[in-house]
């Protein structure tokens, strides 16, 4: 398979253990996982504990499809950067016939692929891409821009690993500052501590770090860079499996180019500046239960409180 | 567009509405839609309501993402009867050469289908797909079988249409039975008059009818034929915009489809019948505004204390 990745022992053997709990269902393609009870259980409680705090700053709460038009991603410049992360839908355009040798093609699993074409639609790289032109058709901003709850919403990451921390289809939980500069930036740094401090309260054993998007090839190595210096990503990361500690949520600065790129224009006519914070949910799930144990009957009251309470 | 159905009058000045009320947001891709607050508000209420009935009668809760293995749809027979709904997720393959070409091509909204492979993943078609090899996978079924509840998830179908009903991408609130034939009857036959009951205590004009599914050209007529004869689907029907009432909620008996196409085995080792419900979320919905008005605050008392109460 094109760019598996495969497990560490101890992550090969943390997905073991999920299985035999029960918190994760195999389907025979890595990083596709149905989730049992437990487990989302522990997800939506953690996605409420988000969504009381975005209630609590006035964000507008907007939900959105895991499919984007094709003609957004290509305007937006992602499969400059992430060609090998992107998935898109195909569809059947055919004849009865040409219908007929398809399915005969697939009941043998053979080759059917001259038979599909690619539709106006791909996966949803990112929960906050369908916010910005759903604003955009607003007309200008209010005074002090908006905050957006896209709430927690599937991405599609076309990364097959033997890891069960990395997913090719995840709940991404974002919010959207869409706003002045200066606002959007002090909304980012402040929900950085914020969330640190959540997940902390969790009894996560996490810090933030200056981090880079996952560019591709050679000319994406000096994106990264630049992305680093200018100090436009942070992340928050915890121990999970594997030698190094994992991203479980990320906080982007992405400037003007959505703003640029959406014609979303401030109060006072300029191009508006925007930032998004996401957290990866099922992380944060794997997370929780490597740290305090698979059963979260047995979790620490501090953190069964804080999840359970409401 | 390849199948693209248009509107009728109302149903084109019905989506009109939704825009304009921010009930609905659009993409620019027909039958793709963000959701307002509202709409997303009525939606969970009514799942919930689906949730503790499905909770009284002791169903399993699992959770799937919106894509299925695709050598699960190939084995299934799905390209057979529904080749024209299949979404197939395609991505890239190649070198840092190939991938600046397709962003180039992709930048000029021109083709870079060259570039994208047919990958192991396909759109989920349905929400129950995930859970009979997930049931396979733990060995014969308990003493009266199983009821799973994999709530509220995406599936796709490729029907772009101007009706705001019919969506490409929408929740299918499904519940799923697997048993001996008998028990799988008595559910289905069961949950229909309970929907029913459910669907008219909001206030929906709903009825029963016999159904078929949207099979595939002519050999595909045969088969719609052949499943209404042996009444295997039943539909709720009720108004939303159009000449006909639309399907809101469907009843599936498979017979021994899945069970043998995954060696599903009851407690004395016969092969397991299955049968499905599933409610179309975004319809209900829609049928609701239609019915009782664009502002769920000026809804009928019983209405709102039934969605709202809990």
């Amino acid at each position: 398979m094109a760019g598996y990745r495969e497990a560490t022992p101890d992550q090969a053997q943390y997905l073991d253990e999920l299985v035999e709990a029960g918190l994760l269902i195999p389907s025979g393609v890595p990083g596709v996982y149905g989730r049992g009870t437990t487990f989302e259980d522990i997800r939506t409680r953690f996605d409420d504990h988000v969504s009381r705090a975005a209630a609590f700053e006035g964000a507008e709460s907007l939900r959105f499809p895991p499919v984007l038009p094709r003609r957004q991603l290509e305007a937006s410049g992602y499969l400059k950067s992430f060609p090998h992360l992107t998935g898109v839908v195909y569809a059947f355009e055919g004849s009865e016939i040409q219908a007929q040798e398809q399915a005969r093609l697939a009941c043998d699993h053979e080759d059917w692929s001259e038979h599909q074409h690619m539709s106006d639609l791909v996966l949803m790289p990112a929960v906050c891409y369908p916010v910005y032109p759903a604003i955009a058709r607003r007309g200008p901003l209010p005074a002090g821009g908006v905050i957006i709850d896209p709430g927690a919403s599937y991405a599609f990451r076309r990364e097959p690993s033997g890891d069960p921390a990395r997913l090719q289809m995840f709940h991404m939980r974002e919010l959207v500052r869409i706003a002045e500069p200066d606002t959007v930036q002090a909304w980012r740094d402040g929900w950085r501590d914020r969330a640190l401090e959540l997940l902390r309260g969790l009894g996560l054993d996490a810090r933030f770090d200056v981090a880079s998007d996952p560019f591709f090839g050679r000319s994406g190595r000096m994106m990264a860079a630049s992305q680093r210096e200018q100090e436009l990503k942070f992340e928050i990361l915890a121990p999970i499996a594997g030698p190094e500690p994992t991203a479980i949520a990320s906080f982007n600065y992405h400037q003007e180019h959505f703003g640029a790129l959406h014609g979303i224009t401030t109060a006072t006519g300029e191009t508006a500046h925007t930032a998004c914070l996401g957290f990866g949910q099922e992380r944060i799930v794997l997370a929780l239960l490597k740290t305090h144990g698979l059963d979260p009957a047995g979790w620490p009251a501090e953190v069964r409180d804080a999840l359970w309470r409401a």
